[in-house]
């Protein structure tokens, strides 16, 4: 199978490299900055194009990894591409090919990536969708190579999946980002919280996390809230977030 | 060393375990439950108490694990005991016991506990704090024997500490709940989710949240973030988190 990959961020090089990996040399690899896949296809004995006019007409997959916003013409450029042409987003829909392909889908891996970060693509499920039976058997065929965890959904569950993702991973994150700099702040290592953290992630892998939740809120220990409040009273964005979330948590006791 | 605990909830239980496992068995449990009291003694081969007036004076310390706003009590009725006594709370300052012991202290393990689910002791950071220097010795020797990582630090810097916990601990399991409550509304399973929720707090682990944040808030992915809003419109309580949230991500990376 021959591969084509539209994009050189984050989702893109782990896709390239899961490819490579897989013995499924990617041919081409294109990016907005003709820089950035210059670099990607170093990495994976791709060679780098500068116009997407240049994507080969046999291969037999193009893989739209960019950002959500840029999806959209991007498929207007690739009009004449034979092959199957996928996009790697959990947020836009199947029909943004429409018209513009006769034979398209979804590759949505539901994992966050950091190109300095490895991860065993063999454990993260990936979404798949397409226009036609046909495709679709096409797109698992070669998902299957990345990971033994594929789910078909339409575009529909894909949204949900991806809202949920983003309350599970970049809320999250968000929150452990909030913490390191309440901890900086007060000369504190965030070294301190990394096992509290892995724990609570590792603790929701058997469990239900309604069923772990721990904490004041949880236990109405309006103390220990107060004081927090007073404690962040000149922090009002931290302020509103602690007070957001609380009430959040007691709302889902009852 | 002879170890009485006040308490049999969640950290008291892991206290005791920990205990035991580092061959220090706790002589005596009392909890507001006895049936509590007399759940966790059976575990841990101790006695059940009553009440706290059978607490046994020839015990070396004390540890008070309960609900924060129930400590100041409970410390009172153990006026008469002549060792050390400590709580276990991140949000009580070392004052609760002014006036009421000779030798008194801090050790508050910075993690998550449920009952049914084991950890690690010797990888949870325990903070440590007393009134005089011999009862710090004291204290740092008995958790030693739970965990390689003391940290001394006082009333001010622990009460940050745990709040910052909250944030990376409470708060993050409650995205979670969030996430898998929206999966559920719509069949989807929230072993989906499990492996996202895993690497988000494994990448961390090395490297500092701010530079691995990931999602549409930091690329400023404007469609996605109107389309996740219209998604949300008929439920207002996660809306306003998501809204928070993002915006707080815009915030950060400005």
């Amino acid at each position: 199978m021959k591969v084509v990959i539209v994009g050189a961020g984050n989702v893109a090089t782990h896709i390239a490299l899961a490819f490579r990996a897989a013995k499924i040399e990617p041919l081409q690899i294109w990016s907005k900055q003709y820089q950035n896949a210059v670099i990607l296809a170093k990495q994976v004995d791709a060679n780098a194009i500068e116009n997407l006019s240049e994507v080969d007409q046999n291969a037999d997959f193009c893989i739209i990894a960019v950002k959500d916003d840029a999806i959209a013409s991007i498929v207007g450029e690739l009009a004449c591409f034979k092959g199957i042409i996928v996009h790697t987003s959990g947020a836009v829909k199947l029909d943004v090919f429409r018209g513009a392909s006769e034979n398209y889908g979804v590759l949505y891996p539901l994992q966050t990536f950091s190109k300095n970060k490895t991860v065993d693509f063999n454990a993260i499920p990936i979404c798949i969708e397409a226009n036609n039976l046909q495709t679709l058997k096409r797109i698992a065929e070669l998902a299957k190579k990345l990971s033994s965890h594929l789910i078909e959904v339409n575009s529909e569950k894909r949204k949900i999946l991806h809202l949920a993702a983003i309350f599970a991973c970049n809320f999250t994150n968000h929150l452990y980002a909030l913490s390191a700099e309440l901890l900086h702040t007060n000369d504190l290592s965030f070294d301190f919280l990394r096992p509290l953290i892995l724990e609570t992630a590792s603790k929701v892998q058997q469990a239900l996390p309604l069923e772990v939740q721990t904490g004041p809120a949880i236990r109405n220990d309006e103390q220990t809230l107060k004081k927090h409040r007073e404690l962040l009273a000149n922090n009002p964005q931290l302020l509103n977030i602690y007070k957001t979330l609380s009430d959040s948590i007691k709302k889902t006791q009852k």
